[in-house]
């Protein structure tokens, strides 16, 4: 059985897996992500490679990173929150590890993920929707990632949803990103907490709002406390906003949600799933999206990382 | 050589023409589009299409209508603007008309024409948008047209680009249509007409700020009138807004601004291409689609739904 390894590489970790065929992780290793040093943050990735290769026979490697991919899967473009360098991402790497990189972008990894092994098994035309630090997506179209004419689709994080909003990282103003994000929910969080309008926030947090992060809204919005559980109604609300102008465009059968801010679950999936059925252009005429939460967690970059890079040697 | 007819359904005319493989139309025919009469409207399309099989040999009939297109090309199942009844229209069609019937929505129409005869020829990935009336789209992707799990993607007059914005037929607030369709266009100039701030639209008029239309600010613009340059300036600010966002989205190629607006050619173009260079995510370090005005004109949606119906045949 042909085994790959998946890189999932973030801002503060680089996760590596052995991954078999059927999307199972046999072995999981992390390095430290030195962010802002592209040779570093290469040989970070090398590393943990050649730690899972000298246990494992590896026929393919797949990177799985946040930023715009080149379309012929070696180089990344842009990336907000990581320093690349400029050089062929896939080449100089294939040098360190000895067999064949191929770079993916996070988001669409996931959507390959949770559609080869997840919550969208089965689903020919379906939207991922990642929820972390920012917000990313992946597009299956007919069974496959949707890469564009370059490379770069799917970048739904950056779909404007209020003119003159928000400035965000990319430029623009008003991105999907700056109200759906893990970071505009511990944003919002800490802002309603200054102003005492969360006082259930402030307590968990021993009474120092910028102690205030997403995750302490999403575990107290669990509990069902009313002030954490607004702020993530208030974040579905925009949420519902970006989905419902996708869904006119794409028409897919199913969206899925992903990223750490999925794993609120239920208290996030009925907010966003009432507002986006209110929202729906065409209403009752017209067929809608199943909505759900993604099944994978963290592991969806990797697992997707590693399965394409399985597929490219197999349609080579 | 195969012929087959496509028909054209607006608000106010039916336009039925005869159309070769190569996309030439040999004969055309208008009929009164009765808009408030399921009936009275299909009688007009096969009336149209009957006076052109006197004259021609006919395969099939492609008929391309505003609205939300079932995913089986027979029924539309939501329309704004005409009322068409809830049985299957291709049903019910074919039997007045005596040969095969598909139903394509318009721009779904007018994309696929311009993608085999017109402006975007030989690009596999493309974005039509048409500006009349509303704002429409259809998306080719891969050299098919895209379609979504349920047959209405590429709704792209409904994506929000401002968050409680002007309330839209659909019954979301904010949606492109909103302020970058012909009708928001005629809106906007009538507002500035009554406010004075339009004197050469006004003088134009006959003074009276209810008989400026989109076709004199177009008009006007040309002459290079500063008042009919500003509002196509600023309705090219929002709709470039909206193309940033489904660039975003889908990574498009080429970007083709069709309909009754797109006739202001450049004076159109320009203005929407300084703004999406600025507003696109990921600036200089990404490729981004080029825009080109449509090539045919009016006749768009009845050469695409002819070709479609053509297509049609051969598959079958």
């Amino acid at each position: 059985m042909a085994l790959t390894v998946g890189v999932d590489v973030g801002g503060t970790k680089i996760a590596a897996g052995v991954v078999t065929d059927d999307g199972t992780v046999l072995e999981k290793v992390r390095h430290p992500s030195p962010a802002d040093d592209a040779d570093a943050l290469r040989r970070g990735i090398a590393a943990a490679v050649n730690e899972l290769r000298n246990r494992h026979e590896v026929d393919a490697v797949g990177v799985s990173a946040a930023g715009f991919v080149s379309a012929d899967r070696r180089s990344i473009l842009f990336a907000p929150n990581l320093v690349w360098g400029h050089d062929p991402l896939a080449d100089l790497l294939e040098k360190e590890v000895g067999s064949t990189v191929v770079v993916e972008n996070d988001a669409n990894a996931a959507a390959w993920a949770e559609h080869r092994f997840g919550a969208g098994q089965g689903v020919p035309d379906q939207l991922m929707v990642t929820l972390g630090t920012g917000v990313g997506g992946g597009l299956i179209l007919d069974g496959k990632i949707y890469r564009g004419a370059h490379g770069v689709a799917a970048e739904i994080g950056h779909i404007g949803i209020l003119r003159d909003g928000i400035r965000c990282q990319c430029g623009r103003t008003g991105c999907l990103e700056q109200y759906a994000s893990g970071r505009a929910l511990q944003r919002d969080a800490q802002i309603a907490a200054d102003a005492g309008r969360a006082p259930h926030l402030l307590a968990a947090a021993d009474g120092d709002p910028q102690r205030v992060t997403g995750a302490l809204v999403t575990q107290l919005a669990h509990e069902g406390k009313e002030d954490a559980l607004a702020l993530i109604g208030q974040l579905a609300e925009h949420l519902a906003t970006g989905i419902s102008s996708l869904v006119s465009v794409l028409d897919p059968a199913l969206v899925v949600l992903g990223g750490g801010l999925s794993e609120a679950g239920d208290v996030l999936l009925e907010p966003t799933a009432i507002a986006l059925n209110r929202d729906l252009t065409g209403g009752d005429d017209r067929p809608g999206p199943e909505l759900r939460i993604a099944a994978l967690g963290n592991d969806a970059g990797l697992i997707g990382a590693a399965d394409l890079a399985r597929e490219g040697l197999e349609s080579s």
